[in-house]
């Protein structure tokens, strides 16, 4: 069994599981309870908050643990629409559907919804969110690196735009959390998601700057400073916290390794199998992403295969999975659907061995082979 | 240390962490992901589901799970009023926050909140329902038990009214799951906790009724047929369903022990120390709750003396804890503030004991006594 989905979800650290039981166990108290069991719960999550804040580069208090990065996504992009009422939200044509479709169900209300399409290197030009971004605009959401094909955007120069153009600018940052340094400060907002570097599934956390103008979405409770209401998942947010700080203190060494089992692969699977294409721009992308088409061949067929030989890879995002229509991503990014159809996502974990690598690259000659016979 | 407040949240089972930890280690894909790893886990989550609908009296395609319960209660309430555009939202004033909080927000968009008062009992008269319940009225919601007084609610009778009038009703059962029978046909949604039931912390469950008028409040991919976005909970969704099934299966056995318990405290508390008084009917409640008010006393500098001599209980629910104000729940009741600022809950768990009552009463006794004095 090889996994090479490490971009849909990685399995738990047992370091972090070690940090989480403590939470399952004995101390299991409610951190809004006035006792001596609530103290020890809320201890936990006060010391998981900092080490989170500090991680993103934020005060504490500005840190929200949600339940995901989904959850994380639907407060920033709803909760300024809630609160600004009317205008125009602007996200780039490759955010997660967790934007996409939050902009979407903000339609019904009036909302008006731009998206921005990157180039066919998969990078979205700040010039294109500037133009975008007119004086209605209340919300713009430009990812800090793509799930499906890792690239990584210009964030730094969109949170420009954005401030000068008093525009709250949400930076998904659950694909780049614990492989690229998080920065608070380039953004009003920014959420990060547990499972994907090694933590807990159920677990998020979302930064908001400090007064910015936006409504609650989880209403009720004084929890996150009655921001966020539900009882804390207090090992979930110290799986969090546990997980994070231990993939950014690791980040330069796993990089490093990912990057060079991906390169081999990539190398591999461009030269020694005819008719394939690497999507997305080949330099500017995270360590653990190979998005590659394979001509003639249609990915669901191809991901079948690969699964029958013990191989796990993805056709596109696993929130869309099961999805019949080609890539929202690289269709944006203007290849045709056959290539979009075609195509495969290898991501690349810490787990993983040059040994899979070599043969993954069998596996899938013989699975391009058998389709294209 | 004595831990009487098994409202605010309890101890997770070792029997249900055990029924987690497989999806904590081995078993970590996502449920999304069309490979084996995540057919393992969408087996167990379908498998969880099958169980949940089961014990709540639907078809598996009308759970939808959740970061808990305060996301149900948000879900239903704001999903039905985007749904509905406008109207009147009918709530039992002594709702959770959940529900409060989220019909106080939705003000802003144009609805009509009206509050419905129990008795002095604690106990919602139907026919004060059916009178707020009128042609506008898009939302109603009437909690099972309450999270306060623990007195049940006559939602069956409550449900009648809503289906006769086409209004729909949410049923709060977060204190009352694997307590109470469950009933989804009495509504048109209802929600649960695991935490409340010896389960995980981060995991709940909610039915809608097939076909009922609502939208989505998590937005994105296509997870719970594309009601709830974000990648599931694997091991939180497995706990919750475990601690379901055990709860239920061991509820008669439980309620027995647990009101006991309760039964003796109170009548111990009541005779033993002068100037109690019960808050909420004495019949109808679950078997946990004993809500007692001491005259002349400060119940946050009870609960504080109380913790110092190793006994938790709370002043109210945790979810409103901090606050300085009386609890809605007693005001709603028609008690005076001092009566409210008075009273502690005390919710007894499976895992307390007699002796455990007898050293409540001297603790409580003897704190009564300095605060008196």
């Amino acid at each position: 069994m090889i996994y090479l989905d490490n971009a849909a979800t990685t399995p738990l650290d047992e370091s972090v599981l070690k940090a989480m039981l403590p939470y399952l166990k004995g101390v299991f108290g409610n951190p809004q309870s006035q006792h001596f069991a609530g103290r020890e719960a809320a201890g936990a999550v006060l010391s998981a908050r900092d080490k989170t804040a500090d991680i993103m580069g934020c005060a504490p208090d500005e840190v929200y643990f949600t339940s995901g990065g989904t959850e994380a996504g639907n407060t920033a992009l709803k909760g300024v629409c809630a609160a600004a009422g009317k205008g125009k939200i602007v996200l780039s044509a490759i955010e997660h559907p967790a934007l996409l479709d939050s902009a979407e169900d903000m339609k019904k209300f009036g909302f008006i919804v731009e998206l921005v399409k990157p180039g066919i290197n998969g990078i979205v030009n700040p010039d294109d969110v500037a133009r975008a971004v007119t004086d209605e605009t209340v919300f713009c959401a430009v990812m800090h690196a793509n799930n499906e094909t890792g690239v990584i955007q210009p964030v730094e120069d969109i949170g420009k735009i954005c401030s000068e153009r008093k525009v709250f600018y949400y930076c998904d940052c659950v694909q780049s959390a614990g492989v690229l340094p998080l920065n608070a400060g380039i953004c009003d907002a920014m959420g990060v998601s547990a499972h994907k570097f090694y933590g807990p599934k159920g677990a998020g956390a979302l930064y908001i700057r400090r007064g910015a103008n936006i409504a609650r979405l989880m209403s009720g409770g004084r929890q996150e400073r009655g921001f966020r209401g539900g009882t804390h998942n207090v090992a979930g947010i110290v799986g969090l916290a546990a997980a994070l700080e231990n993939a950014v203190n690791n980040a330069q060494a796993n990089n490093k390794k990912i990057a060079s089992l991906r390169d081999g692969f990539v190398e591999r699977a461009l030269f020694e199998i005819a008719g394939t294409h690497l999507n997305g721009d080949a330099l500017n992308r995270v360590p653990s992403n190979a998005n590659i088409s394979f001509d003639g061949c249609d990915g669901a067929n191809l991901l079948f295969l690969l699964d029958l030989a013990g191989v796990a890879v993805s056709t596109g995002s696993a929130c869309s999975a099961g999805a019949t229509t080609p890539s929202h991503v690289l269709t944006a990014m203007g290849l045709g659907e056959t290539r979009a159809k075609s195509a495969l996502r290898f991501t690349f974990g810490k787990y993983n061995t040059a040994r899979e690598v070599d043969e993954v690259v069998l596996a899938l000659k013989t699975a391009v082979g058998k389709i294209r016979k």
